[in-house]
């Protein structure tokens, strides 16, 4: 296959996929491929169902290679171009097919897209390309897991502090910030294996009705195919599905939520990649982060692509959902809105795993950073747990009094001052020192942790089934 | 409940969901009461764990009554703008509820909003909110898809022409569309009931760590209390999801896949609707779809209004999705981003849904305006089969020929034509007669519609359960 | 009027408009008042034309007192849920304000509404909504840009950090970001004033020909009217426009730039005010920014709910560029879906520019927090000032070398590393230490200042006119 | 330059701009070469500064031409998989670019880039691909004007019905239609316009203070070399707007509303050329709009590409306006989000203007079609104007039930109903007949059109200067 490089994108403005693996499974000329796949496919199950000659599927792809279909011989751009006509690229890649097919045997030209309409090719190959692109993704999400996994587990004990609307809250553990993302991650590709598993096959004719193929070879022959189709392809059996759409959708919404667990990840790294936070870094490589203008930089890349990912994510999946109102038996538009969209989604969330398994497996945490972050807080971290222990014994005005007093200056020492009160005296200063230790005020989040990690268990022993 | 009407939002400007269920089941007020159900459940939670006093949610629910919090003595729209304060409605709402229970019991006030932050007040009210409309939903959608399968059933065999980007396809059967209809709403409500299932109650206290109720009441605290309020509510158990926002962004991807089954059908009933095509009917009731200024419109107001709440829904659900790209532990826009969004998604989905459920019920199917239509495009509309059954006999391009002959000029009769053609002489004349007629192409559309209704009857079996 | 408050929207999950002067603006009890605005001045247009009695607008208006009909004697709500039933308000209400002029003067009742459209009194009744709505939202960056032309101008040589990708950049000053936000409202303000002064009134009758005003009064009578009621309104006069949005999507883009602008201040705020970075604050006042749970928490509630509303913005400008798609004389389902989204957007918008003017009037900027933070870059600040300077004398690879150094070891002195160099010998130690100092590399900040503060005068010098 | 097609789009899932002018605009090559033509004007200017050598620039443009880098030998997909390092394709570039000019002389090369940062090269660079691509789309609209103004011109007595929620309205004509969509077209290309004039160029250094400029060459060189650059690539001057979005989201904003002008005309044709209207027709052209199914097809594939992009380009402009919201001095992902969100908004736009351009040049129109049309409704199409001139004389009530009668049963005969009744006896047959003629009927449709034809005529004046 060839492209004219003058109408080509090749990623220049997408660094978020550009040389990825998502970015060839669903280049165009990946797209043709399925689309041959599907077409094959079609010719082997009229051949399986003894219509066909028995050479057909085999003649049909030594036209392929002979003709240079597959190979160098075909011009996707011109196809492209060509695909303007009526509205797709099916129907002249079907005319040009068919030419190649009957050089060597017209009788198994005749076979090539029998009965079928372009709508059926078309979505059947996005299914399919669909498929192999989640593929790589789960693979991905899996491997951003498995480092998420063992980060919840090391760093079950390693203080930070919450943060809420940019404040800090109570004490918390990086362990469990990292279990959260973990338990995001784990939900988002349970719902991308859900929705792989469920990727159907289209096929319904012209119509919707299948009554080419009854004609052809008798009533149930259009069922049969498509259950064929689906077979032989790896994907869902299913009446048809033209105008109703939600196989596409629910892909999309998978796609989505992926792309909002990998996002939140981002956004909590380049908080806490801020200089003046330095929490966590990116795995830092050769070249890297780096600025042309400034030779100190080290930009967290990774991050900021999967953050801009996130961005695009759920406009791409609201198209889809658009283009399921879909008046009549092929709509007058909205169909055609759904490819780019879906495409670019399946790129912008893969793009994103990639990135994410990189960064998970390299990120750098900086526990001193985490304390000393924590520290600038000082005992008001455990603020809340001063209302619930001692506002009882020194009543809640006072306490607030003190608390304030030292949110507006915070050198006062709010150990001293509660050690000052008679209503504490009988506390004792170990338990008081104990009270206002943020290690002591971490809650449940071991219980939490393994909750997830259970959960995060269960999901990766399923994995090979 | 009073509010300022002055600032009040009714529906003026919604006449997809003004004056519905939905809208109530939504408004500020079932919101307000779903906060003050979770925050009598926490105490009830306290009281069963044998920390609160036995008499405690007891008398939480009188102060609720005596001191007009939820009748007429709380101000709503003086609630909405004290929440701006703090950035949520909670803090003055708490702040109200503890002073009325302490005028009864001041121990009892203590249990009040106890160890709880505003957020998982706020994200598990608006879950108990999403909980109760769904149920609304979801009976409608059972009594759409109700409607569609008789349809499905009874129109099996009344003819109608299937259109593919406006144009004229192959024949096909009114049967089959209102399956395809069925098809997408029984998916629709499927993914409902699934999500609704999955409601989860958010409850981690002020970082997500649950550490508040391990000091008040041990460790262990916190998850059991969250499990307590998730079976009094009604709720599915779960750990913090504070920032992992997927019960949000489910909830909202399966309100936008009903959106669009809906809207699928609202835009095939407006294309109908043309007087031009006449084929189907809104119910007419009297003073709808009537106009300020033709006397004689009867608007199909019904399908106008949910082709509209279809338009809105993507966006919002993609609103949705933004805002699971959460920073920290509480985000810094993103959450409250969130609420009007799924409130508003709410309601277009659910005044959807009920209109549906009247459209449905009442739908008025003209079988003969769809004969009527058919027939305007002659034997062309049988195109696709004289090419699979006569190119063979007859040569493609001489078919080709032909049909465009009478593609140019209507007039002309291609079944006379095609009787002169010595290749098809053979034939004989009822064969040809009956390839020409539409009622004998509409392929295995009883095939789709009997397993269309199964799934149907298997989704309409379960509802019991 | 009234309104039942168990179907109302009063901004409980709204804290970005609830209780503001926008959110009155735009309230159903304000659209109602500008739809009998339009009503009351086409009487008064029919009068004007010597058509309609003299005393018929002040008999509309005096029946508009008497039956209440702005008065508490209508249910803002009924009529919504009426609304339903034609799919647009007016119907229902145009009924009744018949009815109540005509129990004072049947003739005066013939000419309320007369010759009129729903879409002309709706349409045109929202301009008006919004004109009066960007009254008070150019009032509110009106200020938001003096005071932020105020701290441009007095922190011009307060030093801070500029920031990129997360990471330090160049030295710059609070002035230039103060003035840079200054440039983005500036821009928006005069956007949206060009707006306001463009919305137009939409006058076209039944099917957009005027015909039914022909009829009545003779040719040109409709241009006629639209034009005065244009005059007497304060809109722009316009040809029908009903099936041309630009005039409400232009409207949507200037307030989504506005929001941008806005937000664009809101997340930097958001950024410096964590407690590591500390170098903003919000304005403090009682009450506000507190937590429910801890006692410590100061939220930057106002820069939280601008965020927010920026969140949001965007697609709800977009849902109105979705409307302009729309078919017929009137559209099937798009301009249902302006309403609601065309009122949000004013909401999120003019509850953010009241934030804004209470954040800029306030904010706290504490330049040594800035200072400090610079400095934790040390002199590698201006590595990209040392590598234009010194790699000519240096070379570029022993100048990277050093810098490197540096980077790895931030303990290491790179004055002194650069002093030890014998190809930098003859540049002296103040010269070295003067390209070391960050105050010295602020580049063109003053000089950008100016350019935006002149704009801004310009744009200041304009408002009276 | 060359391209991996196995990673390439070529517009396999975009008929709606593939093999289009504007794809070839805005492909990476083009974007290549824009950049290129920033940093050959980056190097002039400094050459025009007397400070880079005078032979700076031609150095420059033969080592391009020498090296390969705009010839075959750059390989525009190994340099997007490189730009994912640093997060943008100018680092790579610039390396390349610098190591082939010093080969030739490497003084020359150390003025390469110089003092400039990746995003004002890139920003710079999209404007001037946006610059160009617009000059495309514009000659497109004017074209689009062009055909709709002859339209609006000659079809002023070519009666149709209007259309209102799908229903029949009153009477109007075609050349209002096309006037509709004429100063739709008109007003989106004015702003078209506007927004291309003000495309600035972006020019700030590393943190927005042009400090590199300076210490090069003394203070103020930022802003000079800034205007030096506007003035010779074409664009407008600016002070730095790195993060301050408007001209991004100005330029988005006005291709959106040009995409909702040219979706608008789509949807009406769509409607119109259902076989069962037939007023409408696309220009045809061998091969285009056939189906690889049905022999007979003839789709308009041209409205349906138009509709289709117009579904797409408000999701995508609000994306700009999300990326506004832009931290700091350079974001941390929304800068990124932008780059191919404003490429394909570009596309779409581009591509529909070039498809609307045919479509109104060949638009075929059917009078007889709208004339028929037209008589389905029957006199009742004229209900509005006999409630205006009968109700007076037969009471509201009375004709309201004659109407009635004839909408049950549309048999009856109106004429005939209304001659009998003795309160129109004095009337006169003519006066009555001419009164149910819709011709009669058609309002202000010329004085319409002549306000919308005399706006076309002032900006196609405009046009030349």
């Amino acid at each position: 296959m060839t492209g004219h490089v003058d109408s080509g994108d090749f990623g220049l403005l997408s660094p978020q996929w550009a040389g990825s693996d998502v970015a060839s499974a669903t280049s165009d000329a990946a797209v043709l491929l399925a689309i041959l796949d599907v077409e094959v496919a079609l010719v082997e199950a009229w051949q399986g169902l003894g219509l066909a000659p028995e050479n057909a599927a085999a003649t049909v792809r030594s036209a392929l290679d002979g003709a240079g279909i597959e190979g160098p011989g075909i011009d996707v751009s011109a196809l492209a171009a060509q695909s303007r006509a009526g509205g797709n690229p099916i129907i002249p890649l079907v005319k040009r097919l068919r030419e190649a097919v009957a050089k060597g045997d017209e009788k198994v030209a005749t076979w090539v897209h029998r009965g079928a309409t372009s709508q059926d090719v078309l979505d059947t190959a996005l299914m399919l390309v669909a498929h192999r692109t989640l593929a790589l993704i789960e693979a991905d999400l899996e491997a951003v897991a498995t480092s998420l996994a063992a980060l919840a587990e090391s760093h079950r004990s390693t203080l930070m502090v919450s943060r809420t609307l940019t404040q800090h809250g109570v004490p918390s553990t990086f362990g469990l910030k990292a279990a959260g993302w973990l338990d995001g991650v784990v939900a988002a590709a349970v719902r991308l294996r859900e929705a792989r598993a469920g990727l159907p096959v289209q096929w319904g004719g012209a119509g919707g009705t299948l009554a080419s193929f009854a004609v052809i070879a008798g009533p149930g022959t259009g069922l049969r195919i498509a259950d064929a189709l689906a077979d032989s392809l790896g994907l869902a059996p299913s009446t048809p599905w033209q105008t109703q759409r939600a196989p596409v959708t629910i892909l999309g919404d998978a796609l989505a939520q992926a792309s909002g667990a990998l996002g939140k990840i981002a956004v909590d790294v380049l908080a806490s990649a801020r200089p003046e936070l330095g929490e966590l870094g990116e795995p830092s490589e050769a070249g890297r982060g780096g600025s042309s203008a400034m030779p100190q930089k080290q930009n967290p890349v990774l991050s900021v692509l999967i953050h801009s990912s996130a961005q695009r994510a759920p406009g791409l999946a609201a198209e889809l959902h658009r283009s399921a109102v879909a008046v009549d038996e092929r709509p007058d538009g909205a169909w055609h809105s759904e490819w780019s969209a879906l495409r670019e989604l399946l790129r912008f969330v893969g793009g994103a795993s990639e990135l994410a398994a990189e960064l998970a497996a390299g990120l750098v945490v900086h526990p001193e950073a985490m304390r000393r972050n924590l520290e600038l807080s000082g005992p008001l971290v455990v603020g809340e747990r001063l209302m619930i222990e001692l506002a009882p014994l020194l009543g809640r005005e006072r306490l607030q009094e003190l608390v304030s007093a030292v949110v507006a200056d915070p050198e006062r020492d709010l150990f001293g001052l509660l050690r000052a009160e008679p209503a504490l005296a009988e506390l004792g200063e170990g338990r008081l020192a104990a009270m206002l230790d943020p290690a002591g005020y971490v809650g449940e989040s071991d219980a939490i942790i393994d909750r997830v990690l259970a959960r995060h268990a269960e999901f990766a022993a399923r994995e090979g089934q």
